[in-house]
């Protein structure tokens, strides 16, 4: 008795009913065809793609995701195909997953657990499945799960007893740091447990502010992870079972930390600018670490070919920052524009000293440098069809160190959720493999360049302690006290909390970014603006 | 045998447990010195205000809130006090309530039905609560429950089998058109079936997008209102009963259709810019209706002195358009600035030929005029603290009839939820109290000025065809086909449809607005950026 069974950890585009349904034919074909495959799996919701939100509001879009089961069903005789799909039934919408085979809808099932926490908001649309699915392939009893389904003891242990012998289970769980290794362990234990393999399909691809990094895996019944598929990339794979024992094949190396953070940024940003249809991106480059980490990210996701860069210097730029913004443009191929911006400045601060009572000056003349910078920006993205990408980082998007329409204009920002110190390691792992970022960039303190001789430390704490207490407070729900507890210096603490207090405001007006924390901003964090909470 | 319950129905600052438990223990006094009440009824999760959001998700926020209760019970003795707030126990987070008598907790009642559509996301937060929670006040069985428990026929229908001869419901209901008859009618539907009188206490102020408009009710055993507090004010009422029988008492008139909506924007704005502190608004006044309708709509909310207004002609401005911005802040009697933008936006055109290929122009050029106003705009807000209030509506918002960090840039969008053709019937509206706008404005046609003649139904179906379809699309979830169907023209339907579809990107950068329809922009419509759905 034996069983083959393909992984497809494919990359959908959410809502794109008829590219995915195609995808979904030709991987099942190809796992027919070229594997000899008896059953392919898709990850969740693979007929909609993961999330489609609200569009799972609307009728037309879930009968033509029910349109698309048949196609795909006649599509592919000869092999047993696991598809998920928003599931409209007289009880209301499920979450679900049909194993088609003969041209039919042979088992459903209904996800049972949905996650409503964090950037997840299953119980929006859908209501909870109560029952297991087992389907017999080749004489071996699979129960079908879906993602949420296995965090949940209860119900793994409910399709043993229901004589299961083998599970398998069709994923969408975006990527943030580490996430691979608790995802993993959580299986692992359940599998060894209860003595159960289980078959582990995940999603590939970036969707706004989500990457879902593949990285599919299958586990014995010992808890050993015996198949695992890269990350970040699409693959289809084979695992060939001795009875229901899945039999030891290629486990992909795991990336480190580091350099899964760095691929998670690179397939964010290389999937917004293809699925949304770009030329390419466009970026403002000032010689600071954030737009040169920023540009090294666009052009290992898109090639040179793709990105463009524009230095914008002010009479508050030092020498400095135009070489290394040059010699970073060099290093990496790519066209620069060189727009100087003291004569809108000029035109600016003239017309508004007629309007302002003490002229424009201190912060407001700041901001006028800022959005001068944005207007060009925009300008160039408006008539070349390319993105602007936004360089601010998670720091800064806490603190609100960035100008609204300013430095913040942008169609998507894609190390928002980096802080600061993570801004630099990701800069020194990117140089480790080819030197594409001057190393004076990396030591000279970091500026906003617009007062003269500014420094981020004028008005911040050391990011040495500012990015810890960000973390504590923003992405653990510390309390103030607990952050003092430990051992951090209360004024730095009420510093920082009280910045991001009031700095929602302008994180509501802020381009997506790419989720690589255990919280980033956005979908994941939902703050009131108005509000007299004070973290302090 | 008698009972006198107050209902107070009072603005609550989210997140600001001190400034809500003042409030709350000055409304109890009150209730009970001056009205001499047995039983003092607040708004849902009253200690913190609602809806907190993530604040939920903060320990710290959660042991603050349970200290206000003892602080409460303590301060109010001698009438019996009933507050919401959320509840920590072994189980998980409550939405509870709390009936507070002799200085401690009597009863508690944990919200059985919770909301996770719309502006809800309350499962986010809680588990649900299963039980009953009587509490005898004067002799008289009380049941309590929460909001969309009311809304689910067989959760009171499990009160009266357990022995209630009244219910009382803590609500935070927020306001859309017509939402108080549906409200109303829902309530009176229930008290009428199970002969059960119904006292339902809602918050009331605005909260971001959202307005709370109050008009708490009294419902007897009949099915009759028999008691309504004002819309859109704060009020404590006092309610007699005969028995359980609410004697019949003053019911406020109802606003008609189009006054409730101007006077839901009116709060809206109002509370935004107090609850956050700001000296006053600032907006740009085109002679266009849109911000002729937010002028009038912030003087009404902040009074004339808190509110300036910025004209900022350029070569495209009609004389008409000054005559008639200049007569609205007469009329008004707000101060105004006059800031032509001509030599701003050559500054720009001139630096930015010598980069763009073939020069600014076309869509290029309109943006570079709006944004160089958003620039001004922003200056002027910052110097001066003042909140710049956007002027866009909803028809713009869906079609990406706007400029990014243009004419979209402001901390606040009051009528973003206005479609254009409302826009005109609130104007209208105005004038019928006093005469605030020119009837020119009233008559003209549409137009951005930002190209010589330009006329918005150039690019846009003319509105009397676009916001029904609009609607339709967006707040109904209709196919093109369904719309089509309905008797609009494919060509107008598909464009319409394409352009809401393109531009989310745009809305989700723009500024939080106050709902007032069935479905707004914001928390209310959450869909991707990224997607392959297409409308048509």
């Amino acid at each position: 008795m034996s069983l083959k069974i393909a992984i497809a950890q494919v990359n959908f585009i959410v809502g794109d009913i008829g590219f995915n349904t195609n995808k979904i034919i030709e991987s099942a074909c190809y796992a027919r065809d070229q594997l000899a495959a008896d059953l392919v799996v898709f990850s969740e919701l693979s007929i909609t793609g993961y999330p489609p939100e609200d569009l799972l509001l609307r009728p037309d879009f879930i009968a033509r995701a029910k349109l698309a089961v048949d196609e795909i069903a006649l599509a592919t005789l000869g092999i047993d195909v696991l598809v998920g799909l928003p599931e409209l039934a007289d009880e209301g919408l499920f979450n679900s997953a049909f194993l088609l085979r003969n041209g039919g809808v042979l088992v459903r099932y209904r996800k049972n657990a949905l996650p409503n926490y964090g950037v997840f908001d299953e119980k929006r649309y859908f209501i909870e499945g109560d029952g297991c699915s087992l389907v017999s392939v080749n004489g071996i009893n699979i129960a079908i799960t879906i993602c949420e389904d296995v965090w949940q003891a209860g119900i793994l242990a409910k399709n043993k007893a229901a004589g299961a012998q083998l599970v398998v289970t069709l994923n969408a769980s975006p990527f943030h740091a580490a996430k691979i290794h608790q995802r993993e362990a959580v299986v692992v234990a359940q599998a060894k447990a209860l003595q159960l393999p289980l078959v582990y399909v995940n999603q590939v691809g970036g969707q706004d502010e989500l990457v879902f990094d593949g990285a599919s895996f299958v586990v014995d019944a010992a808890g050993e992870v015996v198949f695992r598929a890269e990350e970040f990339k699409e693959q289809i794979s084979l695992i060939d079972f001795d009875g229901y024992h899945p039999v030891k094949g290629q486990c992909a190396p795991l990336y480190s930390p580091i350099a899964s953070e760095y691929q998670a940024l690179v397939l964010g940003i290389r999937d917004y600018v293809l699925k949304n249809g770009f030329q390419g991106v466009i970026l403002g480059l000032s010689g600071g670490i954030d737009s040169a980490l920023v540009l090294a990210l666009a052009v290992d996701a898109l090639g040179a070919s793709k990105v463009d860069v524009v230095l914008m210097p002010s009479r508050y730029t030092q020498s400095m920052s135009n070489e290394d913004a040059l010699e970073e443009a060099k290093l990496l191929g790519v066209k620069h524009h060189i727009v100087p911006i003291e004569s809108v400045v000029v035109a600016f601060n003239t017309l508004l000293a007629e309007v302002l009572d003490d002229g424009v000056g201190g912060v407001t003349e700041e901001n006028i440098q800022a959005r001068c910078r944005g207007v060009i920006l925009m300008a160039m993205s408006n008539k070349q069809g390319k993105l602007l990408l936004t360089t601010g980082n998670k720091s800064e998007m806490s603190v609100g160190y960035a100008t609204l329409y300013g430095d913040m204009a942008g169609g998507f920002a894609p190390i928002k959720d980096v802080p600061k110190l993570l801004v630099y390691q990701l800069a020194r792992y990117r140089n480790s493999l080819t030197a594409v970022i001057p190393d004076r960039v990396l030591t000279r303190p970091p500026s906003a360049e617009l007062a003269p001789d500014q420094r981020d430390d004028d008005s911040l704490p050391p990011y040495d302690i500012l990015d810890p207490i960000l973390e504590r407070y923003v992405e653990q729900d510390q309390s103030a006290a607990e952050i003092i507890a430990a051992g951090y210096a209360p004024e730095y603490v009420y510093r920082a909390i009280q910045l991001v207090d009031r700095t929602e405001y302008k994180r509501r007006q802020s381009p997506p970014g790419i989720k690589i924390s255990p919280r980033a901003y956005g979908r994941d964090r939902r703050y009131p603006i108005t509000t007299g909470y004070k973290g302090v």
